[in-house]
């Protein structure tokens, strides 16, 4: 199969066998020949019973949920001190990989996981242009030669690859959807798997809430239409990886989220209201992050990391 | 399909159509019998070249890695402060859940969880009885009423059920099966699920570690045995979920750590030496969690959570 049959739905009618007419022409009901081609006919059908429906009853429970096939390998990785979610996937076949959001600190656990699993980092990808921490990007261009770094063009971002929504980004037979999902920056996309039933939502929408909307010109107003019609519009049993959780989830599905999200269930105005009234501090890396995450992350780095990484 | 489809290999031998030798003795070759049973063989066989192969394929490529359909609900779930992996199963038709090792400062999140997702929560249990946090069990058992605690007879921890090695634990249509694995505790069980291809190692295995062998009972001998014959022995691509990460890693597989492992790959004698040379700091909760977690985790409870929780 390819890849899509994990996405493909399929329906529960029965395929049962039907000769064409050229096999019941020449036949009377009495000619010992009908007697054959019911008895035959019968086992025919007594097997398609057996094998069909199992068949279909297998595809159509994996089509509801993502699934993990031998050909995706698939990892997330946590960053404690950010709460940062970075993404590992690969195409087990042509060992093609990318990366979703890496933290420099944590860089070089995930090069070295790249290099465990025999592993071709095609891409080092972001969501967005982070504000809580440096990205990892500029320095797994190092350790892992050869990987390009990937961003959308509204961030602003210096990077090899400038993507915009509709874009796809591919690693050997697997592919990641751009969507433009602006508002809690305007450069933010979320990367959809449809063959795999999982979006990457950055920090447009995480478990049970969304990202802030008050710096780097963030907007309740487009963060309401973004996740709405990009990301809540998907397929109900979808599954929803976010770039940060700060109390240990790591996943959730859209279905959850249009019901039990505390924000996004709101109507506009009440969101708006909501998102402009959270009153958080300054984010404290903000003033070291945004100048970094511009280049990569390896440029006007604080002093300690310079001395580490630079 | 039931559930172990996910599981069972299937080879690709094609399953050509014999009919019994009832259906050829009265049959000559010059027989008019014969050319329809030809015609229909033939249409038979090439039937089963169009639909069996693309089933064997799908099949085989989903058995190779754990799977999640849509009747297996599974989620991850992380405690920060002691670094401590929970993980809620359930079958998505009957509702039936478990929970593992949960932790006890994050029950209400938990417990919220089940809720959320209209689940029947039907065991909360624990891989061993821990001493580096104290365990959710006695205080779901509050706020979700019904469910019932679990743990290995081997513990010496007092539950609503004791399990041993060979017993099964079953939520649904769904089962894990208890192994043995001591050597970090007396009491270590591993929690497999053959259907998806996933085992929950406790602190028998961790992701390139394993638990310490210097208190509870432990043993480096008894350890390396376990993991070894129980865990490793599974099949390459089986996913190992531990009770804990400290560097953000959320899963292995057995291939991984046959190769990879730092310690286990070792041999007995070297992981010997290595285990009884670790020199790590007393846990600086055993002494209150040894205590509770003898008792569900509602006894004898340090006074903050006491005040909380009792």
């Amino acid at each position: 199969m390819d890849d899509d049959s994990c996405q493909t739905p399929l329906t529960t009618t029965t395929h049962n066998f039907t000769p064409g007419p050229s096999g019941q022409s020449f036949l009377s009901v009495q000619h010992p020949l009908v007697y054959l081609y019911l008895c035959l006919s019968q086992m025919f059908r007594n097997l398609l019973t057996v094998s069909r429906p199992s068949f279909i009853n297998l595809v159509s429970r994996m089509s509801a949920q993502a699934c993990r096939d031998n050909n995706m390998i698939f990892r997330q990785l946590f960053d404690r001190e950010s709460c940062t979610y970075t993404y590992l996937l690969a195409d087990n076949t042509t060992k093609e990989a990318v990366l979703i959001d890496p933290v420099i600190e944590l860089a070089e656990r995930d090069a070295k996981l790249v290099q465990e699993l025999g592993l071709n980092l095609k891409y080092v990808m972001n969501t967005h242009m982070h504000a809580d921490h440096i990205t990892g990007t500029g320095l797994l261009k190092k350790l892992v030669p050869g990987c390009k770094s990937l961003i959308a063009k509204m961030s602003g971002a210096k990077a090899d690859i400038h993507v915009e929504h509709g874009d796809k980004v591919t690693f050997g037979e697997h592919h990641l959807e751009v969507r433009g999902t602006p508002g809690h920056t305007s450069g933010c996309i979320t990367y959809v798997s449809h063959s795999h039933k999982m979006a990457f939502t950055g920090d447009a929408l995480l478990v049970r809430g969304c990202g802030r909307t008050d710096f780097q010109e963030g907007s309740p107003d487009t963060l309401y239409h973004s996740v709405h019609s990009q990301i809540l519009s998907l397929p109900s049993e979808f599954i929803l990886y976010p770039a940060h959780d700060y109390k240990g989830q790591t996943a959730t599905t859209v279905a959850e989220e249009k019901q039990f999200n505390p924000r996004l269930t709101k109507n506009k105005e009440e969101f708006n209201d909501i998102m402009n009234n959270l009153g958080l501090a300054y984010p404290k890396k903000i003033d070291v992050s945004l100048p970094a995450n511009k280049v990569c992350g390896l440029h006007d780095l604080p002093e300690d990391l310079a001395a580490k990484f630079n």
